[in-house]
């Protein structure tokens, strides 16, 4: 057999490994199949090319434009999944494997590029909270915003997921503007170098926005600057080495941190035998058992039950267990693979017999075991072992050895606290799934037990049929754990973005302000044209532009004629004395909605035109109640313009009512529909 | 004269120094005054009962009744303000400074005092953005929500801002659920000892939720957990010898850093000498060079004007300094006061001579100047210097070097890209001031230098009178910045208190989600009662608390009567050919403001009761037209309840008005005020 040829992607050249490069085994076979690795790259020199070229070529597309790019990426990913799921057969995975790596990757794209376009403006600038009011008569504000880090966004990847696990951090620093140097561990460096090289023949990259060091990182560390991102997924060991690194603390570099812990799952005191959760939680560990073969860093280490239902947990998990065939990852019988190599069976074999001191093995053993179509000597191959600890409080070793293969261990608790007190002994995990039905137990454990979970994962027989798993890290969610998980945080939508920019306070008045976010503060200036705005389409409206309106008075008939018409007779409109107890109300007042709708009345430009539609309103605040006889008026202005697709965009109006005396009566942002002036 | 012993508060103790106390000087006189520090404190013991007392009490209670607490300590602060400002005198600091740290101290507890009452929950769950849509049909759900962290604060300050550098953080902690220990900058330990007094005195403290070390730290920080958090204040090089500890890598403890750093200001390129902005710009030079005599995290250490303007910005600001008057800090004359100690005088001396290799003193002799009511050479005086760099590009010192006293240095640019790479040269900063007319000189300066500074501040004629100054962190605001400044965020309002609690990803049903946040969530079980909501107090209304209405049709000569009355006429509504052209209708529509009152006047109970007022609507979508013999009815549900005062609260509910094919027509969430049933 051929030796694969694992290359680096540096500045714009593919780089094969050299002399220097390291062997990477079959892990089913047991033979060299790969090498990787090579010397002479100069990291300085990508991260300059990342800086110089990538950067500024991100930077200069807006958000919307960067999510575009990242459905690019993944509809060219997603064509090319069988050559993606054949290589990484190499690696020792099933199929069932792959698709949580390679399908997980691609979908995790598609949601952000989905996120890009709908929670992010149309600009360069991330408007972060809203405005801060720092001054009595609104002259000078404050806003935060974000903006891109000038610098690189290096990875430094787990074996585990050699696409998904590229993928779920490329996708936020693109969004965010930042160019990426992927570093995948070595062991199966030659799946990532495949999705890399689908990506850069889209043509759709920026030159310097995506490179690849396969092999060794050399001294990138200490080349980094404040501009510079490291996320790092590893074990917690080679995370603290390259934590302790003087030049990241003295530069301030951010080092996004996800480690492997150990990760327990829950089931309720609420929860018997004959409950759906029951069997829920043991098909759950089963599957984060022999995913992977078990080396997932949101895998379940850690199974907590009720004393009184050990047996039966056991019972059940140990008759699952029996079916699982471990072999070949193409033979299609198979339901687990191999390990990643006979490096880490050695760390596993080793791991276990630590376990072994404070648990007794209750299934699995690593010297007797089928494995078909493989040879289990030479292969990497191991079977799915249960622990069961009989005391929890004082083993140390099950609640801080994670040992990263098919292995897994049950204990007794006493009751809910004891349960929380369990889980948290783990100093920090990635992600705890719980198997409940009582609100209580779940409100209960996130108050004892949320500060040490980067995730709470609640199932019960009503979310069951369509919940996405424990182990599973969405692209919405945050994925990340403190203490021993890292203290890091990935992903959760747009935050996630946001650890790839900077966050500035701005402060200053409202035109400045205005003009930073491309968005109308109220203070700034008010633009006016000849034309009414709703006769004025999508690409010319200006953020500004403002229309006043004359007055209109309301009158205590029109009250009593809007109350009968709508039905609404509440007592504050309809009856005085009533409304004059109230401690809102002077008197009978004209209702909030008879407001927004002669305000409507007095600001529509009643002809068909770019205005297609009225599709919403946020923030609308009474401020002043109106009684018979006073007199509305309105100010309308474009607040923001957000393109929805190549025939409209949404236009956010910042809306005032006032009254004669000028105070403000009802202020709000409309959202309406705009058409461009031609579709192209 | 007698020495102040300055005490340490351990676990509900008040312990003297011992033999082993550091002295501290008066830097007026150089004369040793106080001493402090005592050896035989255990600092385990001080963490233990932190966690074990203060945490616990303080979790007990809502972020409300925190925000309450808050207040009672300014309170207590401000009617002992004038005992502050006396014994702050001894730190060589004037009048004016001390409202700087003791005013501006007591104003931030007010201010997060307010914000926690506003921006928070009466709960001590904090929901972190919106549900996110997780399934198909909306059985699992996200929900990200923050909780308080189960350990402990511990504050390392810096000596320049006894009270307000202990305020800014014990407010966001003790907001959090966080118990904080205190420990003080060693000179002027003394100030922070008297303000620590005044809180415990009020009796509203919870045990072990405020400790105060005076002296050293001794191995605290490698007493610390992952549900610690260090926030730290003072030199880079201190931070980066604080961060190196293999303990906090390996625990993942979380460690904010505010360091000192090269701060800018930069006059904009559209400004000369005629302009307000100049001779704005020049006074704030002289107030940051001179407040706290220069010794100020925030100051402006880097002056940035146009080639052309090198020159009169000198003139004006040399004949500016020339009225500054330096001396006895309690003389109403002085302008400037000394620094904190003669350690501190050498190493301004030191610093200036590095500066003084790459820049010209332009104004200030170290050698000769003149103190009034004190020996100049006994204490810690020195006159405000400035300096002149005509070699900014190539000079190294300038820009890296902080000399942490009245020092500063001009230097002039070319454009605003040479102005926005001398800014970033300080390779982060805390704050960079702009003085600019040009909205678009205020968005390039974001652009290029956002990602270098944690704030930006833009001053011009507009908003001057009430901006707040270069040098002042407000609470709203982010404090903190990338890089030199250490990487750290502080403040920011609400963001603040996030950093003392835990982020969790919370996943599951519907119902689940509801009760971990004590807020309903659509898909989650309505309750309904005999009684009609609107009938019954605040204090009754349950969580999913519902009401479904009787159906409405929708005739034409509704959406005609609507339309004139209103004057909405939009074409939508009243031409049906116009509208069939539209992409978003099948023919005229009803108004969504129509939908919205007729709502109302199903769901509306005439009667006079516990409602008081609708006081606005959130997030209103319109997802479906309704069309002329359309049915409409109304599912009115409690969403979340947040009392206000003593005699009514808020509460927000969830509305949805949907066809007779029971699709969703309307979506919002409607605000009301609510009295409770007695008045307390």
């Amino acid at each position: 057999m051929s030796i694969l040829d694992v290359k680096s992607y540096v500045a714009g050249q593919w780089i094969p490994p050299n002399s220097s490069a390291r062997d990477i085994e079959n892990p089913v076979t047991g033979q060299v199949m790969a090498q990787a690795g090579n010397d002479t790259i100069k990291t300085e020199d990508m991260l300059s090319y990342a800086r110089t070229k990538g950067a500024p070529a991100l930077q200069a597309i807006s958000f919307h434009d960067r999510a575009r790019l990242l459905k690019s990426l993944a509809i060219a990913l997603n064509n090319c999944k069988e050559d993606l799921y054949n290589i990484s057969f190499l690696t020792g995975a099933t199929l069932s494997d792959h698709r949580y790596d390679i399908d997980g990757g691609i979908g995790t794209l598609f949601v952000f590029a989905s996120k890009g376009r709908r929670e992010l403006p149309n600009d360069v600038v991330y408007l972060d909270g809203p405005i801060e009011h720092l001054s009595k008569t609104g002259k000078f504000l404050g806003q935060h915003v974000c903006t891109s880090l000038q610098g690189v966004a290096l990875q430094i990847n787990a074996f585990n997921f050699p696409v998904w696990g590229m993928l779920e951090k490329l996708a936020p620093a693109f969004l965010a503007g930042m160019p990426v140097i992927v570093k995948p561990a070595t062991a199966t460096s030659y799946v990532t170098e495949l999705a890399v090289k689908i990506m850069l023949e889209t043509g759709f990259l920026p030159d310097g926005s995506l490179q690849l060091i396969s092999g060794g990182l050399g001294d990138t560390i200490s080349q980094l600057t404040c501009q510079d991102v490291v996320s790092f997924t590893g074990s917690a060991d080679t995370a603290s080495e390259l934590k302790a690194s003087p030049h990241l603390h003295y530069e301030s570099i951010r080092f996004i941190a996800e480690q492997d812990s150990l990760n327990a799952t829950i089931l309720g005191p609420d929860i018997t035998a004959n409950h759906n959760e029951f069997s829920n939680l043991t098909s759950e560990v089963i599957r984060e058992l022999t995913t992977k073969a078990g080396q997932k860093c949101t895998a379940i280490r850690r199974i907590l039950v009720p004393d009184e239902q050990v047996d039966e947990v056991i019972s059940a998990l140990c008759s699952k267990l029996k079916n699982i065939i471990v072999g070949h990852p193409k033979n299609k019988s198979t339901r687990m693979g191999s390990l990643v190599s006979n490096v880490q069976k050695q760390a596993v074999i080793k791991g276990t017999k630590v376990i072994g001191k404070e648990a007794e093995c209750i299934f699995g053993d690593i010297d007797a075991f089928d494995v078909i179509d493989a040879d289990s000597k030479l292969g990497a191959f191991v079977p799915p072992m249960l622990y069961y600890c009989d005391c929890p409080d004082t083993a140390e070793a099950i609640h801080v050895i994670e040992v990263f293969g098919p292995v897994a261990t049950i204990m007794g608790y006493r009751d809910l606290d004891h349960a929380i007190d369990l889980a948290n002994r783990g100093g920090g995990s990635l992600v705890a799934s719980i198997f409940t039905r009582s609100s209580d137990v779940a409100r209960q454990i996130v108050l004892g037990s949320g500060a040490y979970h980067g995730r709470l994962y609640f199932s019960d027989y009503r979310s069951a049929e369509e919940a996405t798993g424990h182990g599973s890290p969405l692209p919405h969610m945050l994925h990340g754990g403190p203490g021993r998980a890292g203290g890091g945080e990935e992903l959760g939508g747009i935050r996630g973005v946001m650890r790839y920019m900077q966050r500035t306070a701005i402060q200053g008045g409202p035109d400045v302000i205005s003009a930073i976010g491309n968005k109308w503060v109220p203070g700034a200036a008010e633009n006016t044209y000849n034309e009414h705005p709703f006769k004025r389409y999508f690409d010319f409206l200006k953020i500004g532009e403002t229309i006043r309106t004359q007055s209109r008075t309301v009158t205590i008939k029109d009250i009593e004629k809007f109350a009968h018409f709508t039905g609404d007779t509440f007592y504050a409109h309809m009856d005085d004395e009533a409304a004059r107890r109230n401690p809102f109300f002077p008197c009978r007042v004209a209702h909030g909605y008879l407001l927004l709708s002669f305000a409507a009345g007095l600001f529509v430009e009643p002809n068909e035109g770019p205005v297609l539609a009225n599709t919403g309103l946020d923030h609308l605040r009474f401020t002043q109640p109106i009684v018979a006889g006073d007199q509305i008026k309105v100010r309308l202005t474009v607040m923001q313009k957000t393109p929805r697709n190549t025939e409209y965009g949404e236009v956010r109006w910042h809306v005032t009512v006032t009254n004669q005396k000028n105070e403000t009566v009802a202020e709000y942002e409309l959202l309406t529909m705009n058409s461009f002036s031609s579709k192209s």
